[in-house]
C-alpha cells in the first residue's frame, strides 16, 4: 500500500510554484520521448484543488462567461467546478459515439492518425461567451479542433484556458487568435 | 442550427421535477430496448447546473467528505464542482490505460462482455471519508466495481452519489450495503 506524502499544506501557503513541485512526471508516457505531467497528485489534496480552482475563477469572473466548454474526459475536473464558480452552464465536447442527440463533428490530424471530438447541436444560446477549458495545452491539435466545434455555433467570444501549458511545443501558435490563460508552464 | 428551447428559468422556480422534465429521453440508445437519459439538456442552463450543485452539496455538507472519487468520463462534471463545494481533494477513477501511475484494477462484467476500472494506488490518504459520484446508478455494475476499487484503500467510510437514479433495475440492491443517495428517480 503506498501513502500520499502528506505534509500538511495550509491554503495560505500554496503558491503555484509548489503546485507545479508537486506535479507529478512521468517519463516516457504514453510514448517515448514524452514527459507526462500527471495532475492527479496535485488534484488529490483539497488545499490545491480549491487553489486552483479559485485562481481560474478570477480570470473569468468579470468575463460573463455563459457556458463552460470542456474536452472529455480530464477537462471535465474542472470544467464542472468552473461553470459552477462563474454561475456558467456546462457544455461536453467528446469523442464520436459518446453524445447521443444531433451533434457537429470535427475530424484533426494527430502526430500518428487522425481523431474527432463532437459537441451536440443544441448546447448553443444565443449570445453566448464561452470559456473552453481543458487540462492541458500540448501540441494544440485537439484544442484547435474543439474551438472550430465552437465556432460553428458563432458564439460572441471564446476564451480559452488551461491548467498546464507545455511552452515548448508552441500550442497556443497552433490554435490562432484567441485569449488563453494557462496557471502552469513548463 | 438547433436552438435552445430557451424559455428563462429563474432559480427560484427550479424544482427536480423541472429538471427531470427537460432531461431528455433518447430512445433505443445505445441499444435498441433502452431509453438512455441525457442529462447534456439540464448542465448547458446555469440555473439547472447550480441548483444540482447545491442539492449535491447539502445531502453531503456535514458528513466530513475528504475525498471526492468520481468515474470517467461523465463523472467528472459533478464530480470536480462536488470537491469544491465540500472543500475535499478529488480522485478520477479511469478506464485502463489512463492513469500513469501505480495504480488497484478490478475487472468486472457487463451484460455482454467485460470491462475494468482502474485507480491509483496513491490516491489514498489515511483517514479518508470518501463520496463516490457518478451521473447515473442503473445496474451497479461499473459502482459496485468502483466501492471495491475504494475498498482497497479502506477508507474510513463511502458514501455514494448519482444525479439520476433507474430504480427498476435495482442497481443499489448490486452495490450492497452503503449510504446512497440520488437527486432524480424514473
Amino acid at each position: 500500500m503506498e501513502f500520499t506524502r502528506s505534509v500538511p499544506v495550509e491554503h495560505n501557503q500554496v503558491t503555484l510554484d509548489l503546485i507545479k513541485d508537486r506535479i507529478r512526471n512521468i517519463p516516457d508516457y504514453p510514448k517515448p520521448g514524452i514527459q507526462f505531467k500527471d495532475i492527479t497528485t496535485v488534484l488529490k489534496e483539497k488545499v490545491f484543488f480549491s487553489f486552483i480552482l479559485d485562481r481560474l475563477g478570477a480570470l473569468y469572473r468579470d468575463k460573463k462567461i455563459t457556458k463552460v466548454v470542456a474536452v472529455e474526459a480530464r477537462g471535465f475536473i474542472f470544467g464542472g467546478a468552473l461553470a459552477a464558480a462563474l454561475g456558467a452552464g456546462f457544455v461536453p465536447i467528446r469523442k464520436p459515439g459518446k453524445l447521443p442527440a444531433g451533434k457537429n463533428r470535427v475530424d484533426y490530424k494527430l502526430e500518428y492518425g487522425e481523431d474527432a471530438i463532437e459537441i451536440h447541436k443544441d448546447a448553443r444560446t444565443p449570445g453566448d461567451v464561452v470559456l473552453l477549458h481543458d487540462d492541458l495545452l500540448a501540441t494544440g491539435g485537439t484544442s484547435k479542433a474543439a474551438v472550430r466545434l465552437i465556432e460553428i455555433t458563432a458564439p460572441v467570444q471564446i476564451f480559452l484556458n488551461f491548467i498546464v501549458e507545455l511552452d515548448f511545443l508552441h500550442g497556443r501558435e497552433n490554435i490562432g487568435n484567441y485569449a488563453i490563460t494557462s496557471l502552469i508552464h513548463y
